[in-house]
């Protein structure tokens, strides 16, 4: 169920570059909350009988954004915290193979393509061989950058953006660095299942409505998107964790990056020397490659089960 | 329970490097259960009552090794099963930063320790903040390399080795490639907790007891390690898994090779045309940094949920 109360956003005139100087759809205070249309990242290109031979004639503009949503009183250096209320799916997915495109280019020149009807609601069906559970997310959620002028929306960025993390459904809650008066906040490329990585460049693409409520700090500095998340919703969790991230071309360097962040994190929240905090990161946290397809930007996570504090 | 019948291997005598010249300790058939006890990875420098200080007088020769076990009739080429049937956890364990080592050796220049008493049995607790659940396994399982001579311990091979994959838990079914006559298996480095990544080098690093029986297969060649675990006894996952693992000093080189390994599973147990593979995996697999520490070879992992299939 969409949340009844709050602001309602549609997909009509969505936005297909970052760009600050873009006027807001939509100014909110912090504690509202929106209920957001979003587009396929191929902005309706494939429908439920398409086949390989329409990838030919996608013409990829950029992913297709709804918003900016202007937040009243927002100013570089707050964060905004982003409680991701409800994604509900589309009516069905896409997932192509984009020659020159993955982590496995060199590997595969051929465009492909694969439908999937998402109608049941619960699993995405691979003929009769197996079923991907529906575990609903948007690949894109971000703000807009300091740096003026059009910024591409594949590659993420230190504000969010297309960094495809798949365990940002239902019930998570980001936390994403404002840069910009209002932080103009812009949501798209949902997904309705998506592995660590993301490796073909595709996830299960669709289109969504999702329901989000705001909330702006002024007090939590971070240079680049944190989240918490319930564990309960998802695959290949059992429990709520909260979670640094790190982008950029070098995965090596992501990860020191994100390692770094969450030894603030543990020392700032529970207290702890830093050097105890890289113990216990060693002992307990978990990298994992969020994407590594958003050329020239890939997503390293760091994931601290919650569960482990008394 | 240590299973009754079978071999015991006591870890009097452990090696330090691998050399397919030293002789085995024992010599298995496909089928048998051999029971290892192994060393800490410090080879009993720390104990309960040690402190940093006592980092400075550590010298590490490599891990001590329990083995190696001759498997009558293997040869080059063929695979080895490994069963893990359990591991039990030593008396205590201890986490050190070693200057020069670890994913941030420049941030961190002054010797660590932590020491951990296990004697609960289920959590290692980090004083009264929290307890992290012993889930245990053998940082180090792997084969002699068909290279002559004397080789370090510390780089996960493509025959195994210092792999420290935390998955590898009793119930876990680990392959290895078999590149010399009798196989030639040990095994150490055991750890009752430890994340992805493995950031600071060490983990809860511990003594052990452990289980294992070994299989001869001739007709599954692979290249790296790969493994399926049951999904039931660690943090972090909810249902059995097949794994392919890729080793090297570039770790998106390594995601593409794990990746490539995924595909040629899914494609010959599943009889998926290769570009369905790879948009399957981009949907299902999960991209994990199983080690980002043990130069200069990390370890990346493709987990691909098994209950997905019908």
């Amino acid at each position: 169920m969409v949340a009844s109360t709050g602001f309602v956003l549609e997909s009509t005139s969505p936005h297909y570059v970052w760009d600050n100087a873009l006027p807001p759809k939509l100014t909110v205070q912090s504690g509202d909350t929106v209920t957001f249309q979003t587009r396929d990242a191929a902005d309706g290109h494939f429908q439920l009988n398409s086949t390989s031979a329409d990838v030919a004639t996608l013409e990829f503009r950029g992913h297709p954004l709804t918003g900016p949503v202007r937040i009243e009183g927002a100013k570089p250096g707050d964060t905004l915290q982003v409680d991701i209320l409800e994604v509900q799916p589309g009516p069905h997915g896409w997932t192509t193979i984009l020659p020159g495109m993955g982590l496995l280019s060199e590997d595969f020149g051929v465009p492909h393509l694969r439908i999937w009807d998402l109608a049941d609601g619960q699993f995405a069906h691979l003929g009769d061989l197996a079923k991907i559970p529906i575990e609903p997310f948007c690949g894109v959620m971000g703000l807009a950058i300091a740096e003026p002028g059009e910024h591409p929306t594949m590659p993420p960025r230190r504000t969010g953006g297309n960094f495809d993390i798949r365990q940002l459904v239902a019930g998570s809650t980001l936390y994403l660095p404002i840069e910009v008066d209002g932080a103009l906040f812009s949501i798209g490329d949902a997904h309705a299942a998506q592995g660590d990585g993301e490796v073909c460049v595709s996830a299960i693409e669709m289109s969504s409505t999702v329901s989000l409520r705001f909330q702006l700090h002024k007090d939590r500095p971070i240079h680049e998107p944190q989240f918490k998340t319930p564990g309960s919703r998802f695959r290949g969790s059992t429990g709520p964790a909260y979670v640094t991230t790190a982008h950029g071309p070098d995965l090596l360097a992501n990860s020191k990056q994100a390692v770094r962040y969450m030894l603030d994190y543990l020392e700032r929240e529970y207290r702890l020397s830093r050097e105890d905090a890289y113990c216990l990161a060693s002992v307990a946290v978990d990298l994992k490659i969020s994407e590594i397809v958003d050329a020239p930007n890939w997503v390293v996570s760091a994931f601290l089960p919650l569960d482990i504090f008394a």
